[in-house]
């Protein structure tokens, strides 16, 4: 069974801070912004998790594998090295939209994410029992680069996508609970509870009807975010060899047959 | 008048790259490209521009005030710091998107995104002149944080932010050739062609009759897109102060009258 | 017993790289040098370890803790980001110096540093049984910023603390095979093979004789480097409270009476 | 006539605050030491300058060409990212020492580099006119890797090239004025005033008798650090190919004949 385990990083009090004394430079600010996502990146990531910028002051993460020492590391590091400080909020569930509630609301209950006294909240309980695993789908756009990239102006390219991104985020999310994340040129990777190869043809389909972006998928099934990942990679790359649409490892391709 | 000079930053190749010779760590990708983006934007920015992460490997910065020798700087910086290269396509025009068509042909006549020997292009010719302006548009989201940080959970709230941010884009770039850019929390900066405030008021009732995200915007012009920007920060400030949905700042607001 | 682990981490074929096919900028290198150590650093420290700089081409790390999958994907991971690789060795003994020699031969036998074929070596045998420790002792200058940087140019407190490094690095490297590395400010971190109080008093007299420069010394035991570290740290506070000039944690005191 | 700019960054308070409320991780502080390193390393290359490491919390910096504005900048944008302030004290003088006890004192007169109460101190004059140049000559060890590094543990390697450098910076200093930093690998650079090329032969000699530490160095001259270094690059690269210990550019040779 999946069992995705969630974690919110919210930059404490972010907003006033970036106008306090007055407006700071933007080029300061998405330097640091994007730094501080790399470092939680490179943090998560060599424990086997996934991190997703998001909206930068918020961040999502898969953190199956880290407990609560690794989220108080994480926390006292950026602490040490940045001039703000994060909270973090933990979530569990078989459903990865239901885990991340629970991360988010653990976080609103210790105060709002621009009170000045809320700092280096740390809250939730992660997976003690490491039998789970979780899955992660990769998608990308069909022939982006022909298609977009070396035709059209970047920023009509970057619409397409954008559109392509902005309708499957919210199927996934209302479909199935699954998060979609924007990861850089035409791929998104979303972490999804356990779904038939039919419910991400239905999803791809769903993307080309409304804003006409042909998506294909590689889904893995893992027990941390890495190894669910890397074999989401290595079945996108399979149809590619392939020409199809949607390619499950063994394991996600398994729960088709339950 | 405003004369808006638009680099496309491309990473040579880097599809390929990421898979080769197999698929890479995506944490290690994600590091990679924001810490990458992150030395972009502080090139540009101490020069006075602006620098979005658009697709990552493809970028658009604001270079208004960077010669042909700032662009050969950077682009042998990053050479010497990166696995990766960088291409840049500079395109000048009144309206954006215009500029950006000119900056994005210089290299897609250069060679493919994806052809492995076309490495470190730098097209286009910057203003030499430096009498002209550039316009620049700072959005966020009206009470973003109590109506969405506090109480949805995370992503849902990023859904909010993500498609009022796809109808923005999308109607600016339609309407008037202005270019979108996400920069985290509930932030959106624009480089715009001159526009009146009832053209800004329009774009935030079209985004508000869509998808019922509430915005404001202030909107600044200057030499450089960090003078403007700042000058458009202000004016956000004002919004805040005076509950009001547009403020330009005097340059920019000259522009009804003419 | 101490039984400390050391890597040797060289990046590969270095030297010809700066300057092919020509001399490369100088900031560019330094830029890329002190941000791979700053990556090795967060690494390594993450999972209890402690690397130095040294000469940055070659930098010296306590890995006790560390495995061998743990050194793969440092190796990876710095392949997948930066424009060279690293080879890296492992050492194991009770005496700092013999796990370098031992770390140092596992690379040399593979070819030279400046061999380009010779990539992303990998070498030794980490410690398997976790119930050793390690020795860490942190010095620093008496009264270095009354004396030094308050009063003197900056280069010339410089002179001073580099002698005093100078001489420190040689005495314990010469009669313990304690290594020792400067690690900014007055501080001087230094992992050491089972001393009592009078050594570490003998080579505080020695660099005082020599070259007239006063230090204190924190000693610590640990499980680990950041262990043994923080007892260090703490240690020296204490020196400070106390005015005295030598103070070991229990552990480490405990050497003195066996 | 050689007219050396030189401003040391002190961090502001910063032995302190690595202890409050208690002692930090020594790895973030490492990391946090570099990266701020490599940033102004950054920001000074792009503008033709020279920044050096020395102790890391008090740094050199070689700026012909910057002004006060840049020096502005780079103090406001580390203090949008860094939890560290920085100040800065400018110095102008054809002898390097005295450059660097100018810019020294300016902090100095200022407060003291732990008064919790100076912050983002910025003193001294830059030179506004541009028609001076100043010296840069670059060392390194001959055979270094034939003799140390692919036969010696590297601790007994570092430790030769530490000796040199340690004998060399003193003996600059002491001679010429002087400012010799160690840059990596078997890399000393140091800022000097006009030398001919008999008094580098007697500082290689020098080092060779007191230590047995064989340099070579090429010199360059130039309007800014980063061109003069260039230069001396390349006389470096002419020692190698024709087995020469010192070399000097056109213009820096044309001092001996004056």
């Amino acid at each position: 069974m999946t069992n995705t385990q969630l974690t919110l990083v919210q930059i404490d009090n972010y907003g006033p801070w970036t106008v306090t004394p007055e407006p700071r430079r933007e080029m300061d600010l998405q330097t640091l912004q994007s730094r501080l996502f790399a470092d939680i990146a490179q943090f998560v990531g060599y424990r086997g998790g996934y991190a997703f910028f998001t909206r930068f002051d918020n961040m999502v993460a898969v953190t199956n594998g880290l407990d609560t020492d690794d989220h108080r590391l994480l926390q006292e590091s950026m602490g040490n090295r940045y001039p703000v400080t994060i909270s973090l909020g933990i979530g569990v569930d078989a459903n990865p939209a239901v885990a991340l509630e629970a991360a988010t609301e653990g976080l609103q209950l210790a105060g709002s994410a621009q009170d000045g006294d809320r700092r280096e909240v740390l809250t939730g309980t992660p997976i003690t029992d490491g039998t789970d695993d979780l899955s992660i789908a990769h998608f990308d756009v069909n022939d982006a680069t022909e298609k977009y990239t070396d035709r059209l102006n970047e920023f009509d390219s970057f619409i397409q996508i954008e559109q392509g991104y902005a309708t499957l985020m919210r199927y996934l999310r209302e479909e199935h609970g699954g998060l979609s994340f924007f990861v850089g040129g035409d791929n998104i990777i979303a972490v999804t509870p356990e779904m038939g190869a039919d419910a991400y043809r239905d999803a791809i389909d769903h993307v080309e009807d409304a804003v006409g972006v042909e998506l294909k998928v590689g889904v893995g099934r893992g027990a941390t975010a890495h190894e669910a990942g890397m074999a989401a990679k290595h079945a996108l790359e399979e149809c590619r060899h392939r020409g199809t649409a949607v390619e499950l490892d063994d394991v996600a391709a398994g729960v088709e047959s339950e």
